[in-house]
């Protein structure tokens, strides 16, 4: 007969990672060092290794049923625990593709040889997603410890193309219902409000991420020979970008905003009662002395929080070298995203941005615009009571620190899947922070955070398990 | 005592150098291996080694005193052939130097392993200006193969910095007065008006050349966690560029015509009745079925001849992979040019768009614009015995089809030069095609027009010679 399994009490559980950090860590960097960039084709074996080693690591910490699942296309690993009988399950989620990591040579050490210094680590993927799912491993590793037991059910679910938009993750949970079945979700891929706020965030913008292409003559022509005579494919995109927002910063797609759901005047109120500091907000960006931009009529909150916006993310045409090239370019092609807020639908974004633009492109090029990805925001009842045991763990991982309900700007498509799909309700709990570079140069994630959030989803699963299954 | 010198007869040396085309174009190919490209420092020693290679070439031809002399920059090659008492001098003037040749992958060869195909020799540089100032070389040897003279005196000027915008050789000239004392200018580095219209130039644009630099956030940010909130640097750059011509594509850069010289209604009328196809134009363009663009109010040639404009010659800025990428770019960047007619000066046309582009600017992020170089327009007035006998030549060159005098939209800024430091006027014989793709991937020359401008070139001595000195 089997032994009967002995639930550890949170608080030692929370103790014993405290102590156990810097081995930790040096686990973490194992992870890190695995250059996981699912939007480089190139990167592909590096995905799958990544894959297999965090299979290695669910099957040595205790998991059950540690699999390497294929999908239409990255691999997702999943492992369960479900000893706990009568006691609710959680479906946890996290990524473990990083973003690609140009410009590189902005980067202090190489994004895939983490370093710690001044209690941060730095590495592609520190805080977006390994570092944070890593929290999660070590949970479970040290309340499974010498035949331990967690206080409720778990079952992990880890993704390999949240970075390129999870195109085949939706096909994946509709597929593997009974799999993934749950009593709540809990992700850690969000961030804090600040440096000492721990935050649940409660709503999430979603994504319509576009490449538009221009076309003009079939070589670069000699801007001496034709300049003045045809269209040059760099202005009209420059042109073609500039007339999408109007004066007052809004966008000017006609039915972009039509199910954009209103912010209340209660999330108003409560947001401007938030500790934001505009010039505290510039300062670590470069912008001190800049003036911000958005659209008007909204605090810098809302507009980040609960309006959808349009970005160029990238852009490129004709000669980037030194010196001068005296050319019309050929091409010019822009990466655009819009991110949206609840009830905007994604795929109809997509649908009238792509419709907009072909609209007004001039008859002097070929103006393409193709739909790369797209996600739902997602909003989570603030009165659920999965979302306020999240603050009330945050609150006991964190001592001294009082918890708070944020949004954010960002998107975790799969919010949505999983209360479509599975109709569970997601907890955000992440301990990230906005200055960390996710997605930028010298990314990192703060050490006090990532061990506060260890103790912080070591008591929530103590919280969850006290909710009615 | 020396042998007295025998001049040839022009139609001698012209029917020579046809007999001789395979072999000469065999000699073109040697230099067309140089990657010469001056705008890209890691040339630097092909740039010597192509200085060298037509040293070592004009020497061999029977050119005296040839050497290879040093400027500020690339070497300028010099020689000269002075043994025509009583007779006039002409300066010949050519650059070795070529444009870099990115896009690399959409040229069919390699760019400097030149190949010849249906009548065209195909390499960077073929027509841009390696294979047209190898023309005066070979013309050269004819004449003074076996102990022959030429008609008149001639110094040969060969240039390596013309890519990037010749910065050092105006000083040179300066310097060297005495060694460039001449009656008239030669250059082959322009097109005709098209095939079968071989044509004396009497106009050209000069260049204002700039750089746009847009910074926002020190480092690329979290579209999703600033998205909305702060400026987004390709945005700015794009709304700037964008905002430089109005919409009937006048530049709005206060006083950019203030100097511009009208066109007369003699020229408007003369250029109304060449020969031009808007059809035709366009076909080789890859524009067919597309609109042209340019300054409302003006004829296309017209736009390219007589009105100054500006273009976008390169962009770059954020994400250009593959997939997505969710940043708001740190930085974002562009190359523009301003084509310039007389009597506009481009070191104040540069100044006028630099202040005007810090005007406008935003305050939301830090623009910057540096100029990287400037060039002057020039006329030659049509009734210059000089320009009369080049009409002369070229109808002699290539029988059978009447020469023309047209202006190009494209700069060669020595011709100022040479008016203002040697008081010499320029006689502008180039014998290329616009649709040759000078500055763009698979350049190449037509070997029947490289044909006819070395038997033009042959007469034009002759016809030169009697003018008065």
């Amino acid at each position: 007969m089997p032994q009967p399994l002995v639930t550890r009490e949170p608080a030692t559980v929370a103790a014993a990672l405290d102590r156990r950090r810097a081995e930790i860590v040096e686990q973490l960097k194992a992870l890190l060092r695995i250059p996981s960039i699912s939007a480089l084709s190139q990167h592909k074996p590096d995905i799958q290794r990544c894959a297999e080693w965090l299979a290695a690591h669910m099957r040595q910490i205790g998991l059950d049923r540690v699999e390497v699942l294929p999908t239409g296309g990255n691999p997702v690993v999943y492992g369960q625990w479900l000893n706990a009988p009568g006691a609710p399950t959680a479906l946890v989620y996290g990524h473990y593709d990083v973003q690609p990591v140009d410009p590189l040579d902005e980067w202090r050490q190489p994004p895939f040889e983490p370093v710690v210094q001044d209690g941060q680590i730095y590495a592609r993927g520190a805080v977006d997603d390994k570092g944070q799912l890593f929290m999660h491993l070590e949970v479970v590793e040290e309340y499974l410890r010498d035949g331990g037991a967690l206080p409720m059910n778990l079952k992990l679910l880890l993704e390999g193309e949240e970075e390129m938009g999870s195109e085949h993750l939706d096909a994946f949970i509709q597929a593997h219902t009974d799999l993934l079945a749950a009593d709540v979700a809990v992700i850690s891929d969000t961030s804090m409000f600040a440096r000492g706020v721990p935050s649940i965030t409660y709503g999430l913008r979603g994504l319509s991420y576009l490449q538009v292409d221009v076309r003009g003559p079939s070589v670069d022509l000699h801007s001496g020979s034709f300049g003045g005579a045809v269209a040059n494919p760099c202005l009209v995109l420059c042109e073609l970008l500039a007339s999408l927002k109007d004066r007052d910063d809004r966008v000017v797609v006609p039915g972009f905003y039509d199910r954009v759901r209103p912010l209340s005047e209660q999330e108003r109120q409560a947001w401007a009662a938030l500790p934001f500091d505009e010039e505290r907000f510039k300062a670590p960006l470069g912008l001190a002395g800049k003036r911000l931009r958005g659209e008007r009529g909204y605090s810098v909150l809302e507009r980040l929080w609960a309006r959808p916006t349009l970005e160029i993310n990238g852009l490129w045409g004709g000669f980037q070298g030194e010196g001068a090239k005296t050319i019309i370019p050929a091409e010019a092609h822009a990466k655009i995203s819009c991110r949206l807020v609840p009830d905007q639908e994604p795929d109809e974004i997509a649908r009238l941005v792509q419709e907009h633009i072909r609209r007004v492109a001039p008859p002097t090029v070929e103006v393409t615009v193709s739909a790369i990805h797209t996600g739902h925001g997602a909003l989570t009842p603030l009165d659920h009571p999965a979302v306020q045991a999240g603050v009330r763990a945050l609150e006991r991982g964190f001592p001294g620190q009082p918890a708070t309900f944020i949004r954010s700007g960002g998107s975790i498509p799969v919010v949505h899947t999983f209360q479509r799909v599975l109709g569970v309700p997601t907890v955000l709990l992440g301990v990230g922070l906005d200055e960390e570079n996710a997605h930028a140069p010298n990314e990192h994630f703060d050490l006090e955070n990532f061990a506060g959030g260890m103790r912080s989803l070591a008591y929530l699963w103590d919280e969850l398990a006290r909710q009615p299954a």
